[in-house]
């Protein structure tokens, strides 16, 4: 059995990967040194919760990473910390199975060498098999100076639903659209200019990450203009910020129903719960939430995808069934707290179990360097490649290529389907 | 280990079934064409889920199961084709592993033919194992013109705790008892005469399905007369609606109680969440909910014993924690959303090794047609026999003999016990 | 794979336990007779709970034994059940595999026998190769007369919280400190003398069990001083209760951090839920909870320790998130209703992929009786050593050395770090 899942996992491994989601910079799509690679999020959150002191954190180039190394052996059990070792023994020909202080100076010279030489990002995409890998870029993101068919643009909202009383969001908005958004209306149209530059430029989603509370209603249009106002005059009430957040989250849904775009939606994340953490390791959840609090919004918009990833284990049972009811909602990954083996294992095999196959994006890597994607998507290859065997060769009597015609639909086919083949729109099939 | 959870499996194989929860209607409980099979609610809505059309879901016949032909590929990979596939195989001397397309019209006129001998539905008990199945009769269902020793009723009384409000009920209601039930008095009167009818009629439970939202206590006598005139009169609040929806529901505890019917309480579904779904397939869940809203019902009943069934996966735990304390509850099946083999393989493992064996009624079909039964109790067979050689024979040294005799207790045993032999009450063991 | 894993298994069994959180009574700590044992909560709720009336529990010695006896048979299939002939095989030579009415009385007689030869305890501790186990215990508890190397002091304080208004509970609190606790004020002093007492016999942690709506802000001193008196005078309001509950939550936090004690918060029981219960049968749980809820306290302490046990399984991932980012937060144990391998499997593979190892602590028993002891623990290891062969041996490439390493970690290492060796202070490494 094990011969044979390792075998899935091989054939799994010869398909081209089209990344749907990540915080890849186009501009610095690759490491340019170890501490791009440390200075990941994961290990410096995980270092910090196992004891290095926040301030340490703060240092940049060598003197973090030889902080850092220090507390790699506290890590050395985390499914992160075999991503680093993964990617150190395949990108940058390290041979040892673990990393510790006395290996950093050595992997550090190593990395910065190698990813010195020239088209070290080419280098990258090819030894990952990868074809294209999806952004994440702010509104106001020029899309300028890079190949948007490999690099596919995708344009992220969190800032305009929940942000939208800080006025340096307000002026990114104006500088951006040369419109300044002094009411409802004018905002709407500055909203339509910005989908039409991203969709120009090759985008193949919006998406959006949501707290566990929120729950989408779409506000009065007198209410809203009215809030809006109060909000662009002097920043509003709390009360206002929610009516006027949750306007604007209907007006990105009304834009992709409009220009033919998934909206993904991002489901759990509490931001911010602890303050003294590493950078972008302050977020956390809370498990009470329900997809049950956008009925609303997957009635209204049938003809948007929703491809929904989810925060926690225990609401995949929720995208599920939410998927196998509603045509427009769509299982997307394992994000984040729930991109570990034990939970990717049985969600997966939910979702194989229970909604058609065509709807399921199967994996992102959401990386922030292109190194993190091989490790990643070996993760989530292994996990696939067990339930395959395990779940239809055995238990249903697949045969081995039937198996693999699956993994590939959730893995690559689904991708270019749901989201169009990166590239201009033209190519889209 | 695969041979010997395979021996396991068909040794279960000879145990004979009463199914304690379907849909069966005893005056057409088989197929009489592909349609009825195809028109199954979860392959309509699989299929819908999928990109069928909604008002393709409109037709009959043959040209509906024409069009779902065509969207069977796209469900290929879900647990509930294979049900298709295998009754197919097994009723239908359907040969190939897949139904696609070209492969229904061969298909049609294999059903219809087989169907259309004699005594069909006896060749599908035959072939299933199966004793008896229980049905769930609405309150006004006359429960004529069946063998109630094999087709057993049920009281379903969904519409009497959520629809009293409703003149159409209230008409059924007066119709079923000869009582115009225009005072709380009279109602509960006329409730019992139902319960009289049905328990002379061979009923074994009692049954309804709940909100996640329901949490009830037991109303005010004289609040709820006050409320029962005012729904009766001009259909009254929400308040209203619900408060005598409490009372109801405690009327029928104390019925069941009276009559020593055990009650199926059905927990989680909230119906209508997808307005635009398939027939049967727009009910859906949300996660939040908690048995800890019945403590008052249970600690109320001791003497009513209480099948219960959770829609989801994450309220197993609670389900298993308070059947292992509250000896009137009693975990029941596997239902709906979590009825696939992730979640049957966790949920079943955990109540077989913190729950009594003797309180646990392992599985029911939840069928419409009896094709149905034998393909599900066969997932089910899969897991429970796995279970039992991986946590009991492999784990803990027991004796095959051993583990079978559990896998008879959940499978059959309980069924009997818990709910009686079926057939004129008398023969209640 | 099979055989690989019991040799794992079999040198986790060399490692000597230290267990960290039991009800063990240090004058009483192992059993006396068979009632000792079979009086154990899990055999009287579940033999109640399969049938058993509960005037029947409230026999004792070998009434209460023998009436139990009849019962066991209905919960043989639980892990409970497990235990108990592990230990009676281990400890009273017992050869059988199941214990029935027909063994209970022989079995009665070989635990007499046994426990009365002289250190019986000193045998259990040697067979169990257990080093020390942690106690729980009362705030007024004088803490004379045992061996707190052996014996570790925890102060336990779920009555300082939750029952303050009960003048029993002041008038305890009065006799343990000589203090009047008429003022806030007083209390606090009160409280920081009885810290003084555990600490000074080597008390090693503080602990609570919270229910699942907890949600613990600290109060304004002002309101939090005039509440007190209310609830002093005149035992106050339910709001003035939970006001001043929180306040002293926050006092033991103080001072868990001015004395270097580690806080174990046990989160999610609900008390009294079956009100006709077993003793300590009774209580149970509401899945809805978070902790989210306890963002303010875990920010605002960086300094103490929180080893924190969920009673769900479901709440696990909030676990292994929350010790992932936070580094005062530590998963321990598997408590109560997630205590059987269903659970412990999923939990401690999680907590294994995505937590440091050094912050985690695996087990503890939280048994009466010291033969609880080593059933319960060798449940633990067998979890263990699959996880460790499964996903970390053969998913990741590791030495079964290194596994081990890893293991022990857990198992024991880490308890020592956390809480301090046991022993005199002066001995916390």
């Amino acid at each position: 059995m094990e011969i044979a899942a390792r075998r899935l996992e091989a054939e799994l491994e010869n398909i081209p990967l089209v990344d749907p989601h990540s915080h890849i910079n186009p501009h610095a799509p690759a490491a340019k040194s170890l501490t791009d690679l440390l200075g990941y999020h994961y290990y410096t959150e995980l270092a910090h919760a196992a004891g290095m002191p926040r301030a340490d954190l703060d240092l940049h180039g060598w003197p973090l990473v030889e902080k850092l190394g220090r507390w790699l052996p506290a890590l050395a059990n985390t499914v992160q910390y075999g991503w680093l070792v993964q990617l150190a023994q395949t990108f940058f020909g390290y041979d040892k199975e673990t990393i510790g202080p006395a290996d950093v100076a050595g992997l550090f010279d190593a990395v910065a060498q190698r990813t010195a030489t020239p088209n070290w990002p080419d280098e990258v995409f090819r030894k990952t098999n990868l074809e294209a890998i999806f952004l994440t870029n702010d509104f106001d993101d020029p899309l300028e100076g890079f190949d948007t068919a490999r690099y596919v643009p995708c344009l992220r909202t969190d800032d305009l639903v929940f942000k939208w009383d800080q006025p340096a969001v307000q002026a990114r908005f104006t500088k951006a659209t040369a419109i300044e958004a002094t009411s409802l209306s004018l905002f709407l149209d500055g909203l339509g200019m910005l989908f039409e530059r991203f969709v120009a430029k090759g985008a193949r989603a919006c998406a959006i990450s949501l707290p566990p509370d929120f729950e989408p209603v779409r506000p009065d249009e007198v209410e809203s203009e009215e809030g809006f106002d109060r909000l662009v005059r002097d920043r509003g009430s709390f009360d206002d910020l929610r009516m006027v957040g949750y306007r604007i989250f209907y007006a990105l849904a009304d834009r992709c129903e409009e220009f033919n775009l998934p909206f993904d939606l991002m489901i759990g994340v509490r931001r911010n719960v602890y303050e003294g953490g590493a950078f972008q390791g302050t977020d956390l959840f809370d498990q009470r939430t329900s997809l049950y609090q956008y009925r609303r919004l997957f009635n209204e918009k049938p003809r948007v995808k929703f491809p929904v990833s989810v925060l926690t284990h225990m609401q995949n049972q929720e995208l599920v069934a939410y998927s196998w009811i509603f045509p427009n909602v769509l299982p997307c990954g394992h994000w984040w707290y729930s991109n570990i083996p034990t939970y990717i294992d049985a969600d997966l095999r939910a979702r194989l179990e229970a909604v058609p196959a065509g709807k399921q994006i199967g994996y992102y890597s959401d990386a922030y360097k292109l190194e993190f994607v091989l490790p990643k998507f070996a993760m989530y290859r292994r996990s696939l490649a067990n339930v395959l065997l395990r779940d239809f060769v055995l238990a249903r009597g697949w045969s081995e290529e039937r198996a693999l015609e699956l993994g590939k639909a959730v893995l690559r086919d689904n991708v270019l389907d749901v989201f169009g083949r990166p590239g201009p729109r033209g190519s889209h099939s």
